[in-house]
């Protein structure tokens, strides 16, 4: 059983355009591999109901563009204004193509704002920005409630801004994920300046100068908000970065954690529900290996076509046991598929429901139906994509984890994944393949450092906030100890993917609900010590 | 007189290459401009001196690159060693020229390294690091001998890094000068990256990745140093950014602060050197408004051809008045010319030698040959260049003035300068005119910062020396009052341009040997809590 982790290319959030399947590649398995080692479905399923490929709308619809200024009115039934702001492609250079302009997206709550005019003697409001990650940013706005609640508490205006190379904000239209020539300009750093000339120029149109600015983001976004901290302190005072592995590169971080926090995830749960989860790719393995064997599997796992590989069962399998770690919040949650509270312990529940001697595919199978079809409403599963022909269109998080994003990965024995390598090499390769473009594997920590972090932000920066939830794989990558009096870690142990920055519900347990206090306590810290030291 | 100030695009050390007429348009004044508003002069001195126009070398000799893990061998008559650093061409896209590879030239000085392995079970010594900025990098390296000086009590390794487009660090060779398809790739952002690039792969390659590394930069290199520290904490542990005018951006720094201070210069030494100077550039424009005026100007002021324009007077006398006071250094030295000690003094008490009633521009000529010929080998003053056809080939500074470093001067009524204003408008035409390019006027603020500097540093970052020399104009666009125990400036009264910088000498004024005796105090500082922080 070859099934090379799914995650290795994974956005953090999600995929949401069509993989290649030569970018899995890069993970180098001790067995031969199959083609196709993975598929699309997953991304698939997400497009439909989050988003579509990159560059299918056109970009910078001009009708659409309304100046902030002109005070967007949102309302409970329509909480946010879509803005569009003229952004140059390049911010850093002057070759010929840097000054075309392109329309970012971003979105205005302003429902809450105590706006300067209305401010008196007292101070305006804060801007609470959210740097937008790898997706729509509708999406994201939707899925942080967290900045709606608190809002009104701060009288905070709320700026949700979309990331360049994804959503509506493609620089060349429908034409935006077709090469280099065009791909070339999706990089951190590029959008990270985008934040800043939007922020300070939208602040500029409110006659808002004075008001602080905290950011905000989660996973991608969540390293996007820290860095953003750290480059233009000038522009933020402080930001909240959840589920941000800004660690997760090169040598910092064992490459195997990231499958061993999984496979701990389901251990904690049961012993037999890890046991039977790692039996089980070689059983698949075998049965997928003859033509029969393969028909028999689609019926098992009710796929909607006859499947082609059994890998592709592998991949399907291997997408729902990971995302749903990542998503195992305390309550209910609809963010990458709807789930009910737990779904870790509910999927081992299924696989220990079983008789001992049931049939270990039968066990996996219902586990995976969970994460897929938890509301009952899907008659068959999309294992295998119907059509390739996508993948002429590049996939946006696919170029960063080929250019800037390379996350090193392995699985290790000990883990309940097939167990895999990762060479920068073999990735280099793959990712000229597919993407016609090579690596900077140590541009990231050159650029934002990680390399004893510790020890370089405890003398410099200040005002962040690196929050994470332990059954999140992702936060093994990620900052889990004070590194200042200012730039500190707030850790749950049953957390997951910045569960922080969803909407408080009915149900909390206390430790997200004291999490999130602790956060507004910080933040409204940065808040008054700004207003004191403009004073 | 209608003579524009010469420095509105004036490199903050010295214009290396051709400037275009154009150029100066930038600058309006009250009266109509006459052309062309200045001379090449001191470029063409300057070139024979201490370089050549950009572009003239061929870049990435690779028979010459040599790694500096072999161990170059600095001796006393070879003070460093050069090499070639293979650079990427673009850190922040992925186009398909952004990987093209160019070498870097940098400049290695080992004689007083404790080098990792010769430390035993000590430390081994720092990297101090020399930021370059607009020229050869051999320039800059003779001209900082602070740097040597103090290497042997920090067991040092010196490195002189060239910045991308000068000297010998052509991207594109002969080529690389010629649009915005080439010159484009010339902007400071970039230039730091190529530091943090290079000093993390030579850090790698000497084994020598535990060693601090603290950066040096006078003017533009000093503030590429400064920003350097707040981009890169994680490469550099501080910076001593002397005579950096970081603020001279926007509206952060008065415009008409710079020829203010000038003229102060002048106005502390005499009243009546001030007042000459000042009354005489009317005087120059009306003599020089005749044909016959300008034969005899030409006369008077030794003019190595007769004169086509009156301006080029008027020029080729600002430029001597203003970089004498940059330069008013209280020892003799040869940084920009070949100069007494206190120049400006000197330029003085030769105007007030003359008597009363000697014709103005007799005194002015006489001043300014203080600056061009003290030394008295030249037998005439070059004062129009003879071939204007070098123009073709762009200038790296004045690419750079036309595209972020826009640094807003006027000339008030109150100084001893012609009149003139700044805009914004004429300042874009003009580049684009000259340049074929628009400037982004506001990015270096918005990129790095400067509004409200002292509130934001005061709560970030750490570890930088803000040296000035209240003599030198750049002085007002500097940052003059510490902002953090750490974050700190070093104001001398009657310091000029990185005076700070310059080798010690015998004749040195205490303020200058005290000044020089705290940075290294506070440099020490900085490793030893490196140490203290890594142990």
């Amino acid at each position: 059983m070859v099934t090379p982790p799914l995650v290795t290319f994974l956005p953090l959030l999600l995929i949401l355009a069509a993989f290649s399947p030569e970018q899995t590649a890069a993970t180098t398995h001790s067995k031969p591999k199959l083609f196709p080692p993975r598929t699309p479905l997953l991304t698939q399923a997400l497009l439909r109901r989050h988003g579509r490929p990159s560059g299918s709308r056109v970009a910078g619809n001009k009708l659409a563009v309304t100046a902030a200024a002109d005070g967007p009115n949102t309302t409970a039934a329509n909480p946010f204004t879509a803005h569009y702001f003229p952004q140059e492609l390049d911010h850093f250079t002057f070759t010929p193509n840097a000054s075309m302009i392109f329309y970012q997206k971003y979105l205005i709550n302003d429902t809450f704002w105590r706006r300067p005019s209305a401010a008196g003697d007292g101070a305006a409001g804060p801007l609470f920005v959210y740097t937008g990650n790898e997706g729509d940013i509708e999406w994201f706005a939707t899925n942080t409630g967290f900045m709606f609640d608190i809002a009104p508490k701060f009288g905070a205006l709320l700026v949700f801004i979309e990331h360049r190379f994804y959503g509506e904000s493609m620089p060349f239209g429908n034409n935006s994920a077709n090469s280099a020539e065009t791909l070339g300009y999706l990089t951190s750093t590029q959008a990270l300046a985008d934040f800043a000339i939007l922020i300070t120029s939208l602040k500029q149109n409110l006659s808002a100068e004075a008001a602080p600015v905290v950011v905000f983001g989660g996973s991608y976004g969540g390293m996007l908000a820290s860095w953003f901290r750290l480059k233009y302190p000038h522009v933020t005072i402080g930001a909240l970065a959840s589920s941000a592995p800004i660690l997760q590169f090169d040598y910092i971080t064992p490459w195997n954690s990231f499958y061993d926090a999984i496979s701990q995830d389901y251990k904690s749960e049961s012993l037999n529900c890890f046991s039977v989860i790692k039996a089980s790719w070689d059983v698949l393995e075998e049965r997928g290996s003859s033509e029969k064997g393969l028909l028999e599997l689609s019926k098992m796992f009710k796929a909607c076509q006859p499947l082609k590989y059994a890998d592709s069962i592998g991949n399907w399998l291997e997408t729902a046991i990971t995302y749903t770690a990542m998503v195992d919040y305390p309550t209910p949650a609809n963010f990458i598929e709807n789930l009910p509270a737990y779904p870790v312990k509910e999927m081992c529940k299924i696989i220990d429901g079983f008789p001992a001697n049931a049939d270990i595919l039968e066990k996996v199978s219902a586990a995976a139906n969970l994460f897929y079809n938890y509301t009952g409403d899907q008659t068959c599963n999309q294992i295998e994509t119907e059509d390739n022909s996508q993948t002429t269109v590049l996939d946006g998080w696919g170029w960063q984890a080929c250019t800037e994003m390379v996350m090193p990965m392995s699985a290790s024995n000990e883990s309940m994944f097939p167990p895999s390598t990762f060479s920068y090499e073999e990735t280099s390769d793959a990712c000229f393949k597919s993407n016609g473009v090579r690596p900077r594997p140590h541009w990231i920590t050159t650029e934002y450092g990680g390399y004893k972090i510790d020890k370089v932000l405890k003398r410099f920066g200040s005002n962040i906030i690196f929050s994470n939830g332990m059954r999140d794989p992702w936060s093994r990558g990620g900052v889990l100890k004070n590194i200042s009096s200012s730039i500190v870690a707030l850790v749950t142990e049953k957390g997951a993917h910045h569960l922080d920055l969803r909407s408080a519900t009915k149900d909390d347990p206390n430790w997200v609900v004291e999490q999130r206090r602790q956060e507004v306590e910080i933040i409204q810290g940065w808040i008054d010590q700004y207003h004191q030291d403009m004073a």
